[in-house]
């Protein structure tokens, strides 16, 4: 691993490391926060997983997380959005497919096949190799906004024993019928959409039946004056889906806010305070 | 005014305005962040003066301001750092002079004496238009960072009774002895050094004398890992002014912290109880 940056915040050390990825067959870069409890014990781990566009950098500048973090001992590691070394046919065109926009599965379509699996990246390398050389436990949860919230949910249901708790921010929700889903799905996975379920939080969340005695701690926020509400992220198609299967949701709808960090910073804190109470 | 954007956060507003200037003679971009309590009375407010480089947008988006500035009741305003409409000669070359670079200041030597009135539009412009179209009280403190920091000390230095109190981050403390503010002055003020003293805050602190019974309320945080301090910033210069004047000064120095943004969120809300105290 190769130390980008080390700086001082709210009393702990924010790094930036770029390191050989064998998940994605290329350099990927991440940061992680280690609040100042880690100089002295092992501390929990919260991953962000963050939108369409954005690198490791949107969550570390813009959240304001590290106050709380700080005064909880949590550590929150941030991984970027897709692979950063390929040069595939329009790769670099899109927003939303594409560098940027990895949507943290693992592909089956060649080129992206090659290298797009940041899901085995999300939930085996970076935890096996932040377990390794940072004072942290093994407790991990798990959150994200938009794309990432998709990231996030689908990581914590296709592993709730690997997570103590996943919460998300505007997330895209049923990725199987949105346009940004089917976007991305038909370009990683092919037209077989029977493949697509197994990554798509409204489809997962049915198989938790028996898995979990009390269930998977699931907590979101939605902006009822998010632009992308209606047509993308649809989360009242999660919570139906977790109302059938008895699964516990708190889902938010917070009047006014709309899809920026300015709508995630109002509320990083108390998802934070959730997630630390799951961890401890 | 022209309303650029308004978005929710932290149960208030953050609004964005393009408006023609007087000062300045073109148009200029500012924000204002409005605490929920703006909603039902009047509040208190304080000026941010952001950094070489910045425009309006740099404290809103990575200081994490907003929730002690909602929790307390306090309306912040941020203005771009230069005028923006004109094209000098050289103007837009360097990160340390012209646009980006406005040191807030009222430039004397041409073309710069035209437009570059920054100073006037802080100090009156600015207060007058905010203090008509929001529901602000006429109670303010200014702040800001490193050129800004410059920027809120001769702003408060100049005028003892027009602020309430002053805090600055890393400010360039001593401009006329260090290079930083050498180009600036010379390019703004012309080699006459004599007129650059009442732009200096170590010099202008000395005439403080007798204005104020009980001085200004003055509270600097310095990183000491600030890779500018030793050569650009010179905060000991303006404590050293300060403690032979009789004025106090707060001035911490804190240890393993940067210039970056992520020192200022870490103290932030300090500066901002400090501010609403002194409003009160």
């Amino acid at each position: 691993m190769e130390l980008l940056s080390s700086t001082k915040t709210h009393a702990g050390w924010l790094k930036r490391y770029r390191h050989k990825s064998t998940s994605v067959k290329g350099d990927m870069t991440f940061a992680v926060y280690l609040p100042p409890q880690a100089e002295t014990q092992r501390v929990p781990v919260l991953y962000w997983l963050s939108g369409l566009t954005c690198t490791d950098e949107n969550f570390i500048q813009k959240a304001g997380a590290f106050r709380k973090a700080a005064e909880l001992g949590l550590a929150i590691v941030c991984p970027d959005t897709s692979p950063r070394g390929t040069d595939y046919p329009n790769e670099h065109e899109s927003y939303d497919f594409g560098s940027g926009a990895g949507f943290y599965i693992n592909a089956t379509v060649e080129p992206y096949s090659g290298t797009y699996h940041m899901y085995d990246y999300v939930v085996d390398e970076l935890p096996r190799l932040v377990e390794e050389h940072f004072p942290i436990t093994e407790k991990r949860s798990i959150s994200g906004h938009s794309m990432g919230g998709h990231g996030a949910l689908i990581c914590a249901l296709k592993n709730p024993n690997r997570y103590q708790s996943v919460s998300a921010f505007a997330p895209i929700a049923n990725p199987t019928q949105c346009p940004w889903g089917e976007k991305a799905f038909t370009g990683y996975l092919g037209n077989d959409k029977t493949t697509w379920e197994e990554w798509d939080a409204t489809c997962l969340v049915k198989n938790l039946i028996g898995q979990l005695q009390q269930g998977l701690p699931l907590f979101i926020d939605q902006g009822e004056s998010d632009d992308f509400l209606d047509e993308q992220l649809k989360p009242q198609a999660l919570e139906a889906a977790c109302e059938e299967v008895g699964q516990p949701i708190t889902l938010r709808r917070q009047a006014g806010y709309d899809h920026s960090y300015f709508f995630i910073s109002s509320f990083i804190e108390e998802h934070l305070e959730f997630h630390f109470n799951a961890l401890s």
